[in-house]
């Protein structure tokens, strides 16, 4: 059993940081979240244009998920998610438009993050890989390079990125690099493999962090492959992947799916369930816990959302219940 | 001695109202403002037009004025007098936005208003004077008919209103007409005598309840006429301007200000000290309070602020202590 109080860090990013955020928020444990900054696409990239914030859409997600439980955070994290519809805010989450706001009114955004997190009462802290605005770049096999994170995350062809790197060089932010070092359990994933976790591990200093931390280091598989960055791997592949960019094999646990993903949530050639192959001389080294971890709920994207999300989710209790009871 | 808890309505808008609020919420009294909805300038106007919302700019200026003491409710209330300088939210207020999200989110500006009270934690309540959305309209005496509040508060070209009304009439709110009724003292205005505080009074029902309230009413006179609006009123001038739409002579006191106003505040023909005229009739039935009530604040207006505002002011701590010293 995790001991009480133990200090998790759980680094990724996306819908899928978020299910694990609202999965250990149950437990009395610390959490400290770890996001990418490289966020490009839908309202946030517009507003990191127009103010050179960073990743909003991060921030806010997170804000989202380890909001507090009485009337008025419950309130005030729909009221972060909510998007509008109409007039010249269309498309905007509120969440975005109110960390911009904040972070204009204090001068910066590690404040107007403090800040917002006292607001929404939240379990836990929100800390960005870098404060540094930089952008997420690919390499593909086929030779082509892709600047900023919305085209890689949302691309109009299928490849295999060979490189991940920003430009310029991100340098990580201290605390991230403090959470990680005084951690008992980093927790990485799910989330897109490239876009939401690695994208936090190109930040120079965060991989050489998780190598130095005794924390166990456990990652939550994906359910399913995406287009543009996972089609065709298996579990096996993305751990690869991982401790490649990592730079040495630190994964002490691998969660995965055994579940049965529905039909209807799969799409060939875009959305594929990760196929359960890991090799004999990983399984040595890393425990497996295979279990289903679907969530029933079905996400229904939003009308003014213009980016395209996942459809089928883990299941927050389910994530929550094996991190806490991990040794 | 006003009795502790004694109930005291607000009845006007714009900075006018914010002052007496702010003046009045240091005492232990129980307080209702009831403002008008006709807003259409500015950040307001826009929102208005996309969302169909009503005047956000009022309630937005009244929740940071009642906003609650402690850090979070301090920075909040900051946080929603927030003006956007850059990118394509230029211009608007946060807390409209953040007014407009919640309308949006809730499906009714009442419970919109009441939720912001909460996570504002404000002392009293808001009230709008009408949920009905209609535009102001002044008639002047050289025949013009100007349609909406902003065109009457920054008109072309100064004149007389001999008529005000709201197109298509509107009903009035039956929360404002309860809280006029239950109160021991009615508190008009200070502020821009059209659009700030007769606009509420031509909402049918308003007068009519102040008019059968038992409670004293006060008139605090505007320090300065304004161009289009009030240009040569003296303090008779605007008391009978007031119970001319009131339509009953109501008033028990009228509060003036004997201090000498700043040669810098002073624009010939735009922006003049109200003189100090109650004729003979009048002071037999109202008593007149004159006192220096200046503030010793210059307000400075923002940068991205479309709106031409008053550069002087009522000071809350003297206006709050007459008001509670009021018999």
């Amino acid at each position: 059993m995790v001991k009480k109080n133990r200090r998790i860090v759980v680094i990724g990013g996306g819908t899928g940081s978020s299910v694990v955020l609202k999965g250990l928020k149950r437990y009395n444990v610390d959490i400290a979240t770890i996001v990418p900054m490289t966020d490009s696409g839908g309202s946030t990239g517009k507003l990191r244009e127009q103010f050179g914030v960073l990743a909003t859409g991060e921030i806010r997600q997170r804000l989202i998920a380890l909001s507090g439980e009485d009337e008025i955070s419950k309130l005030l994290a729909k009221l972060l998610d909510y998007r509008f519809e109409k007039g010249e805010l269309a498309g905007h989450n509120f969440g975005n438009i109110f960390l911009v706001a904040l972070t204009e009114l204090l001068g910066s955004e590690k404040k107007a993050i403090e800040v917002a997190s006292k607001i929404l009462k939240i379990k836990g802290r929100i800390i960005p890989s870098t404060f540094d605005n930089v952008e997420l770049v690919a390499e593909y096999s086929d030779g082509r390079k892709v600047v900023g994170e919305h085209f890689i995350d949302e691309p109009e062809k299928d490849g295999k990125i060979i490189k991940l790197y920003t430009e310029p060089e991100a340098k990580a932010n201290v605390e991230a690099i403090k959470a990680i070092k005084n951690s008992d359990l980093i927790v990485i994933g799910p989330g897109d493999l490239y876009t939401s976790i690695l994208a936090n591990f190109v930040v120079k200093g965060i991989s050489e962090a998780v190598v130095k931390s005794k924390a166990k280091k456990v990652y939550i598989c994906n359910l399913m492959t995406s287009f543009g960055e996972t089609i065709g791997m298996n579990v096996q592949d993305h751990i690869n992947e991982i401790e490649k960019y990592i730079g040495e094999k630190v994964l002490d646990y691998v969660i995965v799916n055994s579940g049965k993903i529905p039909e209807y949530a799969i799409v060939a050639g875009r959305k594929e369930p990760v196929k359960i192959f890991i090799d004999e001389k990983t399984k040595k080294r890393i425990k497996v816990i295979a279990k289903n971890l679907l969530s029933k709920k079905i996400y229904v994207k939003p009308r003014a959302d213009v980016l395209e999300r996942s459809m089928i989710l883990h299941d927050p209790k389910k994530l929550g219940k094996i991190l806490y009871s991990l040794k």
